[in-house]
């Protein structure tokens, strides 16, 4: 286990809004990358917003150049429309990292908001919060970014998890 | 409206197997070109099986030259977790021929049916038997390549209503 950084890139994938957040793991101490928010057009046909997604998301993992990600796991108890367009929207979200090469692990909500609130039922300002105490240098404006740097923070959280299971087994 | 050759690629989108079906269309006359059938690998994760059908597909679209594309819309009365993979591997068979370009239609499962069966209640064999009759030199092995085809037809009848439409208005 040396301490080589790791960058991580987490997703929190809508057809709307996908929030993505970029943080660095060297050790156990995590610092803040960059994050923000891809958007698609709801005018324009669904097609062409998945596009919009991908073309913004393929920018970032250029640019940020992460050697891990992670994206929400997502809840299927809503709509059953609203499933569906949160579906093709992950689609994109899982795709563009894994076309890279970059491995992408899933995680389901409660473990995120358990991993950075404490609790399962964490609401989205605690989320905000705590990745603002977490990483204070964070530039955070959407909730959607919240989110996603706290998907990133668990993935990082969970590795370093599987890391010393592994060594103390 | 001349008699130029439009090429379409219908797709059937499904995380496990997407079909797929490709006509061209000169006039009113349409003829088979190819189709078959994109798997995924059930025992690998999501984001790798999401690669392998955009990979697949994009592959398609590289040595098919599809003009126009049409994808069939989705039933959302199954379960939500089926819906959900369902939306994954449909985001992918949007993004593929949009991110190339080409336009994408989307058509109602009950429209494809009534354009190619006559109704709007036709069942798989019966959607394979129009389609042979409607492509008699189509090789068609699987059902999802039946029905990739059927919808590239109905977007090739639904495409000539919309001009007849233009043209008497």
């Amino acid at each position: 286990m040396g301490q080589q950084t790791i960058r991580i890139l987490g997703i929190d994938p809508g057809l709307r809004r996908t929030g993505w957040g970029v943080i660095d793991m060297r050790g156990t101490s995590l610092s803040f990358v960059a994050a923000g928010t891809v958007t698609s057009d709801a005018k324009r046909d669904l097609a062409t917003r998945l596009v919009e997604l991908h073309d913004g998301l393929a920018d970032i993992v250029e640019r940020q150049a992460p050697h891990e990600a992670a994206v929400e796991q997502t809840f299927v108890n809503r709509d059953a429309t609203a499933t569906l367009k949160l579906g093709q929207a992950r689609g994109i979200a899982l795709l563009v990292p894994a076309a890279r090469g970059i491995g992408v692990a899933e995680y389901a909500p409660n473990l995120v908001k358990k991993t950075v609130v404490g609790s399962g039922h964490g609401d989205k300002k605690q989320i905000r919060m705590m990745v603002a105490v977490l990483l204070p240098k964070a530039k955070v404006e959407t909730d959607d970014a919240a989110d996603a740097l706290a998907i990133a923070i668990t993935h990082a959280h969970h590795r370093v998890s599987r890391l010393i299971a592994a060594a103390g087994a």
